[in-house]
Order: structure tokens, then sequence, then C-alpha cells
């Protein structure tokens, strides 16, 4: 330790010194100073998250950016441990943005609990790999265990089921993945798969590619339907597995903001007229990324059992709210999806990152398996024979610690503070005359966009063509205010696009707010909507919209 | 505090105790109390990494899964923090594979310097989601950086280069993604969009998916080239992105154990005759995952120079080499490369998992942009506009950190030992009668396999049909040396199979060694060595090889 604490400009790497970092220290005063580098890490920086309230400082990109264009590697050592930590907590934390304040509430990323570090660190210190079980050992039986407790989450099959599954090496009911877009994306893969039997030489789509499978199968086109407020990773998907993101085909939703029943099946017949068109998944929503909206999971399984169609409900975000006695409800028909996915650095309030994904079927993931010769070997248990990522950190240990640590009556009374504070905050949304609450909150984000008071007059009597240029003004409106609030740092609420009304044929620019950090509440809320007025009435006069 | 410490007995989830987990304690004993758990971890894992010198706790898989075979999920909190991390110190650890103990090389997962636990744990603490600029600003930022120096340490373009695209946000030099899998299927992503250019109604390989591709170019078949040796994260790759994994061509390795070059030139003879196939890009390895080979990458470069065809290099293994001067030459070409992967939870000694690929041409992510309207806005800076993930630790952090602690003259004298001491362990193979060497090490992976002394002699006489019965013979001895180590826990060697003879048409059952722990010494190897010569002498009399 000696060695590591000496003088910067002394610094030199030495093979004594590596040697060093490597075994952890054995003499009391060098293990108090590495105890010490973490308490500088738990209340350093917890100190910088108190003092700052805000979000983020106030620093251009641009002027921020010019201090990091240095592109040589040093050659040899710069800073001590000791100081890369210091200059962390100084310099890079202040510069971050302080995710955990219940100010920041405009996106998916919030306060986790405080345990999450040392849990992270645990993982980190173990350092499995389980992708095998020669790297993993216990972790990897551990991971299985979580998988079916989550399956059972989910599909909720009896006690005989799991039994058998739980820990059986021929099945597997899920996988972890590093997060909802490769969840999603692996759930499509599967239902690629499947969509192409064997036929004459065609062996599979996964071994003879794209082209002959759609030529073995005499078919031009083979889409997946989702709604329009489907997570962006369907598309990047439906590029990367070959299906072509023009061929997610997006649905409007209809006036409760999920998708339009009726749209849907319209498309389902217009492509069952076409014999060479076929429909590999239909995809739904269990809390949508922009406004938290659940689509009717039971009539989009009965469209898909009707036809035959694999069933995808993507529940990154919504997913945890099964574990609420009292919400549960609102995710019903999710048990008769084929595929479902859930993040755990979502609502399950793990760092980042981590995903899931679960199949029905405790054999779906069989069309995807891949095996090699140093590992992941036929027969073997190896779970990484499985999945999109390969070497894998075991998060299935930080799940299953924390579930062990709060219960899912912990999880629940956090996710419904959440449903029932964005609800209040949707009340109060609609008293105040300068706001327009887009739709009722399902769960816990909600959607609204600013008015002046003259617009608003404006548009009692606009006709289309003039609400149209007066949406437009709201949308500069709109955008400036989330930038104005964004830049000053005291709070965060982010922006997207949504038809205001359902007829629409554009979008328009609306603030969003996600309510999941259980330290937000009522008060802020309104100190939020407060400043929003300020930041209005100061770009007013400024705003040309006469 | 209080509450999250009293007896487990009457733990239950409470709103207050909820919200008290969010925010860190702020009286001095709580603090004491978390600190003291990050003591646990850093210590009480460490006198476990101690005391168990082996690598696994000799306990059954089988038994050990039938104690995780419980799939309901606790409703009200069942332990307490410090119960949790006692839980995992006293039997999960035990039963977890000691991938830090210098008898455990069989894999390429080994110990980590102890800082880097601190580094994850800041990591996790910050919280911050690089996918965009509004969950990570300063890190978005220096996660720019860093991949400019990724890039100059691999490419070696002018500062002038650099500065112009270190922060510019138009430009991207590589990615960080979650591990070396998808690293490659980024780069053959990227390569197979590239080989599609529009035509007529034919937009590109993304939006119109790959069966319109194949019919627009008129094509019946696009392959990637790879040495029989490529990692399998390639076939997997050319499955999901709908090439088939067929297409994925291996192509023998030639007495050097690199890829064939006269082979491989006349498999692109071959398709460069039939107008129906295209090669999308030919794969070089550096440092293969069994063998630790270097592929000729200078000639590789030459040859997909010549035909126009993508070239991608696998440096998931060998990347950090660079660092070193004494071994950089022996990637001499790489810097000729289209992409290059590297991993970061590898060489670079990082907690799994991360890794990174690289593209010359600073346009080349261009191909697989993802925009969507709440993030990742068209012109932002941000980061996950241009990645397969989507949400992303800021990784960016632990390299950067490594690299001011370490320079890279502290990565050099880590690499350097382990070349030299497994060029060391291939000479004490040589010299011992009952080892057989496969190659020469070029980095720091043994290949070898025991052969009894009277085998070794019927050997020598025989002819092709014998010396396959022999291999067969031998195959099951190493594979049973191989299991009867690992299962005793004290040291941990790998197993693959390769070819003994180049013109072999069958793979030999081989022993596997990656030299990557500094605390891995000669001596160590040698009682490695000693345990299998005892373990052969134990399974001889039962091996039925007249």
């Amino acid at each position: 330790m000696a060695q590591i604490q000496k003088d910067s400009a002394s610094l030199v790497a030495d093979w004594e010194t590596l040697r060093r970092i490597f075994i952890r220290p054995e003499d009391d005063n060098s293990k108090k100073v590495l105890v010490k580098y973490m308490e500088q890490i738990l209340f350093g920086l917890h100190d910088f998250l108190n003092k700052h309230v805000g979000v983020t400082e106030e620093i251009s990109l641009i002027k921020l950016a010019e201090e990091y264009t240095d592109t040589k590697i040093n050659k040899n050592p710069q800073k001590k441990l000791a100081n890369v930590i210091k200059d962390i907590i100084d310099e890079i934390a202040p510069r971050a943005v302080n995710v955990a304040s219940p100010y920041f509430i405009g996106h998916m990323t919030s306060a986790i609990p405080f345990f999450m570090v040392h849990l992270k660190a645990i993982t980190a210190a173990l350092n499995q790999n389980v992708i095998k079980i020669e790297t993993s050992k216990v972790l990897s039986v551990l991971e299985k265990q979580i998988l079916a407790k989550m399956h059972r989450m989910i599909f909720n099959f009896d006690e005989t089921f799991y039994l058998e599954h739980v820990q059986n090496t021929e099945t597997c009911l899920g996988v972890f993945t590093t997060g909802g877009t490769t969840a999603n994306l692996t759930a499509l893969w599967v239902a690629r798969n499947k969509l192409f039997a064997p036929k004459d030489d065609f062996k599979s789509i996964e071994t003879d590619g794209f082209y002959q499978a759609m030529k073995a199968h005499d078919l031009e086109r083979v889409v997946i339907l989702i709604s329009k407020r489907g997570h962006f990773s369907f598309r990047k998907a439906g590029g990367v597995l070959g299906f072509g993101n023009q061929n997610v085909i997006p649905i409007d939703v209809d006036e409760t903001r999920s998708i339009d029943l009726v749209k849907l099946k319209k498309k389902i017949k217009e492509f069952g007229a076409d014999k060479k068109t076929k429909i590999a998944a239909i995809v739904g929503i269990a809390g949508a990324t922009e406004t938290g909206i659940i689509d009717p999971l039971p009539q989009l399984a009965d469209i898909c059992q009707k036809h035959g169609i694999h069933f995808h409900v993507d529940a990154a975000w919504g997913g945890p709210v099964l574990l609420s006695e009292k919400y549960s409800h609102l995710l019903k028909g999710i048990e008769r999806a084929d595929s479902v996915s859930i993040d755990c650095h979502k609502q399950f309030y793990m760092p980042m990152t981590a995903g899931m994904v679960y199949f029905k079927d405790p054999k779906a993931l069989d069309q995807i398996v891949y095996h090699s010769s140093y590992v992941n070997r036929r027969g073997s248990v190896d779970l990484g024979i499985k999945t999109l990522e390969g070497s894998r950190e075991a998060n299935s240990l930080i799940l299953d610690s924390s579930l062990k640590i709060m219960g899912s009556r912990g999880y629940a009374l956090m996710i419904e503070y959440g449903i029932e504070t964005a609800r209040q905050f949707s009340e109060i949304i609609e008293k105040r005359p300068l706001f327009q609450l887009l739709t009722k909150p399902q769960l816990n984000i909600v959607t609204y966009r600013m008015i002046p008071e003259n617009i608003r007059e404006q548009l009692k009597t606009a006709d289309e063509i003039e609400r149209r240029r007066l949406d437009a003004i709201l949308d500069d409106i709109n955008t400036r205010i989330q930038r104005t609030q964004r830049e000053a740092g005291k709070s965060f609420v982010s922006r997207t696009q949504l038809k205001i009304n359902t007829t629409d044929d554009y979008d328009t620019v609306v603030l969003r707010c996600v309510i999941m950090n259980p330290m937000t509440n009522v008060s802020i809320l309104n100190e939020i909507l407060d400043e929003q007025e300020s930041i209005l009435k100061n770009i007013l006069p400024a705003t040309p919209f006469q």
C-alpha cells in the first residue's frame, strides 16, 4: 500500500506494486485505507448528492467537451487511487447528472436503495461469469432459481411445473440480459426462428439465413405489429434481425393512448389477405416508455391465440407492478404472453444495467442455442448456451438479495406510491390553468404541456389550420421551458412528442414526468410546476405568437 | 438504520423504512454501520479467497441445485442487509468459483486489481446512464475521450484527426458494448449494412430487410470468412443478423494454428466465381480464445484491400497487447482493419462485463443509427444513437480511472509477464515426458495434453487408423484428468478440442491454460502439472487402453 500511496510525482509502474494491487492488503493499516476509500465513495458522493439539490451543474456541454480532448494514453501512472476517487467526487460527480435527486423526474433512471451499491460491489468482488458453470458454480444455480421466481410471478404455473423446471438443465424459463433492448431483441429472435419450420432442404432461419427462409416458405414480407408508442428497441431489433425496421409496423393508439384494436385487426386482415406476408409477432406494451400506458393485454392475447401469432409483452417498465396486490390487475393478460421482457434497472431499482426476458414455453429458447467446444458444451448446464450476450456478471445475485431485503411487499409499496403520487400530480396539473394534462396516468408516468392564457383562448375558436399554427407555437414554448429548466439545474423533466387528439395527423411537444423516486412528493412536484410557470412568464414576451 | 437492523423475525416492509434506504444515513453511527458492511465485502470475501486456495468447494451440482428450488417470492423482508452480506460471504462465496486464485488458469476470467471493486462501486453510486446526455452529462464526454484514446492506440492517426473527432457529435470512433459478443455483432452489423448500397426502390438492408436486400442486389448468398478458431459469437452473429450461421465459413488453420491463407484465398476465388455470392467480411483473430494465436493481420489486410472486403479484427483478448512496447508488434496490421473489438473484462482487468468496438471510419456507425423522440433525438450528442444496447452504465469511467492509476506501462507489465510466463510454462511442458505441447504460445494461452508412457510408445509406430484409436483413448484420459482436477478444487485448467496435426480430419481433447493472473508463477504451474501427473497415475489402472 505504501507503494501506491507515495507521491504522484514519483509514480511509476513497477512489478511489485502491480502484484500488490491484486493481493488485497494483509496489514490493518492498509485495510483501513481501503475502507476509508469506500467511505468516501459512499458519503463523499452522498455529500454531493445532498448539497447539490438540482440535477446538473450549469456548465455548457461545449465548454465541458473542451476539457476532454487529450487522446494520448499516459504511459506512467498519473494518479493514486485516493486521488482518482477524490477527483471523481470533486470534479466528475458535480458535472454528472444527479439522477438520485427527487427533483429529477424526467427519465426512468432514479435513486436506488443505498444497499444496491454494496450488492454491486459484492458482484464485482466475486467477479463471477455466469456464461458457464466453470466460472460461476452456485451463481448459475441461484440464477436459475430467481428466473423461476420471476417466471412464476408472470405466468403463475403450478408448483409441479416449477419443481420440474427450476433446476432443469434441459429447459430454460428465461435469461438475464443487459437491458430491455437486448431482452426485446431476444424475444423477437425466438419469434423469428419459430416462424420458419424446417422444409425440404431448408433447416432453419438460424442456419440458412433470412433469404433462404423466405424462399423456402414462399414469402415476400414478415412483419411485427406494435403500438406507435412501442420502444425504439423494436425498430432496432427489426433492423438487426433482418426483418427490416420498416416491417415493424406502428399501429395507431386510440383515445386511451393504448393500441387501437380496431386498426390492429384491420391490419391483420390486410396482411392475412396477402399469402406472401406473415406476421411474426404482436407486441403488447405494459407501461409505454413515454406515457406509462398499458395495452389491452387480454384482447391482444385473444387476437394472437386466434391467429397463432407469437405474443410478446414489453413489460420492461411495468413488470414489477405484478408485485403489487393492489395494482397487478392492471397487467392482467400478461400470463397469456409467449414472452415477456422486464428491466432490473428500472422498477426493480437495481443499478445500471440488467434486463430479463421470460418465455412461457420452457423449450422456446432452444430456438437460439449456441455451443462451443471450450465452454457451453452440449448437455452442460452453462447458462450462456441460450443468451444473446456472452460473458455476463451475476446480476441475479443483486435481484435475489434485494428481494430478500425488501420482500415483494417492499417493491409493492414503492410501485403503489409512484402510481398514487402520479395520480395526485395529474390532478394538480388539471387544476392549474396554464397546464394541459394529456391523459390520466395509468401507472406513474405523466405527460402534459403548458399553454399560455391567450393561446388557450385562441384555441377555443380555432379551426384546424389555426390550431395547427398554435400547436407549433406551443411546441416551441414547451421545448424552451424544458430546456431552460434543465439548464437551470434545479429540476428536470423530459419532453417527447405525442398527438393531442387521436385524429391529429401531427405530433405535439409534451413534457414528461416519471414518478419513481420515493423521495419525490407532491410538494416537490408543485415546486417543479411553479418553476415552469415562472420560466413561461420569462420567455413569453420574446415569443412570437400573434 | 435502526429499522433495518431490527430482528429479522419482525421484518416488515413499511414506508418509512423504504424511504430511509433511499436516503443515505446522516448520523455517524449509521454511516459506520454502512462502512462496516463494505469492510466485510472487501475483506470477508478476501478471507475466503485467501483461505480457500482451490477454485471451488467440493459439492456436487446436483446437491447444490437441490437447495435452490423454492420458486415463491417472499412477501415480507427475509433478511437484513447485514445478514444478506454475511450469507453471501459464508454460503455463496465458498460455493462460487475462486476465479482470483492463481491456481485458476482455465478461463479468461481472473483476479482483478482490488481498486476495481471501488471503481465499480462508484459507477453504481453515480448510476449514470450513458445512453443519453440527460442522464450522464460529463460521463458521455469522458466516454468519447476514452474511445478516442483507444482508437488512437489501435489506428494511430495524427493529432489533427483526433482533435477533430474526439468530441465531435457528428462522428463516432467506437462504442462501449456489454462484451465481445455484442462488439463482434456490432461490427458485422455495420459490415452487413455497408454491403447493400441503395438501389432503385431499395433503401437499405436496415429498413427493407435481408430478403429485399438480396433481391435488390441479385444475390443468393452472403458469407463471412473466419478461421476455424474464431469465437462462437461470430456464428451467433451470423444467425442473429440474418446471414445464417452456416454462412459464417470456417477456414482451416495451418501448422502455426492461424488462418490458412492458401485455403482462404482459394475460398475467396471460389466465391468470387459465383456472381450470386458476396463476402460481407473477413475476420482476423488477434488472440484466439482457445489458443491465443494471432492471425497474419497484414496479409489479411492486403487480401481485404484487394477485394474491397470489410476487415474485422477480433482483438477481444489480444487488444491490450498494443500497450506493450515489447510485444505490440505481434498485432501489426491491426491498424489496417475496418473494425476492431476489444474486451474490457479480459486483459483490461475490469470487472464483468464490458466490451468495445472501434471503426477506422468515424462515419461507419452511421450505418446503424436509431433515433427516438424522447431521447436520442437527431443532432443530439446522445451516445445511445449508435449502439446495439440501450441503457448502459458508465464503464468508461472504470477504464479511464484504471489507466490513470496504472498507466499503459502498468498494463504492459502484466501483459508481458503473462506472455513470458506462458513461454516458460510451455518449455516446462515440453521437458516433462508425460506431456505433449500443442504449439509454442504466441500470447499467454498454452494448450497441451497428457500422454501415458506406453501410449507414447505405441504412437511412434502407429498407422493412421491406430493413431486415431489411441487419440480416442487420450481424449478420454485428458477429459477425465481435467474433470478430476476441477472437482478436487485445488486448481483449474479448462479443456477444448483441437487438431493435433493440421492434416488430421478429427479434433482431439487438449488442456488449456490462460496465464493472466500476475500471482500465477512457474512454481504454481509446476504444482498444477504435478497434480495432473498424480491424477493420471490414479486413473491409469482403470483405463482400458490395450
